[in-house]
């Protein structure tokens, strides 16, 4: 792909940021607070929301409530520089825009990333329309020019993914997984041959049966495939013993509706047949 | 939807980082840097890249002859905490997994963020697979599981898109700017109508016909559609008039194949037929 950097431009950084036992503070606890609590719980992020308790959202008092080990809550108004002393990120989200610029300088000065909702210029990243299906997660971003469009193609996309996409993504990190304790070893002829021999695996088996690969499964696959340096078809290695009898995916209308359309298209000419 | 905190977690937190005319740092000229130098012009960042001429790879050597005005080039190996003076961020792409380490934790001090390719714990944030169509992008992420079924399940998605998704999300946001210049103010009541009304168009309207929106058709929409508090047909405010005949997606397999279906299943029943 040759670069035609004049027309890259324009777009975002899109990242998978990791926030791991990170401390994340939350400035605010509405409906959009809420929104911002369940994204950084989804990365086990720790928790600080300071908003007054009148301020609070229902979903945003269930977090607090059923998530003490991981949310600290302080039933105030943000109070300043002391408020900011080991946070690895701050989201603010209330109504006062003076006070959340006020927060963002703050932030920049100290190198905190910052994100102020509603405010895009005091803002170091944005939030998109998002899909989590266990490991797989997906990010729609239409950089600010249409929310409602993002939302409308997250939706799109939800229909479209592989069933059991996640489900796949998750055993087929188990089978890498236990690959490298067969064949340990970083970089090098051994890293490269199970990294061939993993997207082998990945792009001739179905998504459906990938979704199957349990222990037994896994076993089979490392001993018959790994070590003869070959893929064997899923049902050679117990997919058919566990597979179900419909696939979830028999119902698709590629296929229902070219039968539909069969047996309409013999019924209308046995009907034409019978009246002429 | 209930928060089911315990449920959450295992994830990344997916951002659209902002980097325009922001200062990144790019250790290493190789492949990997090549993809990664892309990602960052994408933002309109300022590159600086640091790496003896010899580890170039042909894109890299393309991106810095072609992007002189963003990409300052230095051929020569990492020299220390002074090459950090003014980075906003850091992203290595070298072999040396020790000078790597060394460099991921002079940036921790200095709350640079940073990311090392192939080093996971060295990585403030991921990357993922990526598709970008105008101002829509998408990431999708396995959280390190297995990108190659990150770039699988890319692929289904960017065969799934709406035709003209990436033109319909331009368009709208030029419909949305010129409504702010029409009905301006921030927050209330006109900031809630104008974003009622802006879900109502996008809701209504096929994607196709939203990529039509020229500036014409713009001002038909909010003459007769934001003035009357009303949505009306795209084809009522211009579209009819430059709609292509065959709209892109009149080939879509579920209008071809129940078609095919049916003339199938004619042709067998009269072939039955005059058998018997």
């Amino acid at each position: 792909m040759p670069p035609d950097a004049a027309n890259l431009g324009g777009g975002s950084l899109l990242l998978a940021w990791q926030l791991k036992d990170k401390h994340v503070l939350i400035v605010g606890g509405g409906d959009v607070a809420s929104g911002r609590i369940k994204s950084v719980l989804v990365a086990d992020a720790l928790v600080t929301i300071i908003s007054p308790n009148e301020g609070l959202h229902p979903l945003t008092k269930e977090y607090i409530k059923k998530t003490s080990n991981r949310i600290t809550y302080h039933d105030r108004v943000f109070a300043g520089s002391g408020d900011l002393v080991d946070v690895d990120m701050v989201l603010t989200a209330v109504d006062d825009v003076e006070k959340s610029r006020e927060i963002c300088n703050m932030c920049r000065a100290l190198k905190i990333p910052v994100n102020v909702a509603d405010i895009p210029p005091s803002c170091d990243f944005y939030f998109g329309s998002q899909i989590r299906d266990g490991p797989l997660q997906i990010m729609i971003s239409t950089n600010g020019q249409s929310p409602k469009l993002a939302n409308i193609i997250k939706k799109r996309i939800e229909q479209s993914l592989p069933t059991n996409a996640g489900e796949a993504i998750k055993r087929v990190g188990n089978l890498r997984a236990q690959l490298k304790e067969r064949a340990p070893g970083v970089g090098g002829d051994i890293g490269k041959r199970r990294m061939k021999w993993m997207v082998d695996v990945c792009t001739s088996w179905e998504m459906d049966d990938l979704a199957l690969l349990d222990d037994a499964m896994i076993e089979n696959l490392l001993d018959d495939g790994w070590e003869n340096n070959r893929v064997p078809k899923a049902d050679d290695v117990g997919a058919r013993q566990i597979r179900p009898i419909f696939g979830t995916d028999w119902a698709k209308p590629t296929l229902i509706l070219p039968a539909l359309g069969f047996f309409a298209g013999a019924a209308c000419m046995a009907f034409m047949r019978s009246h002429r």
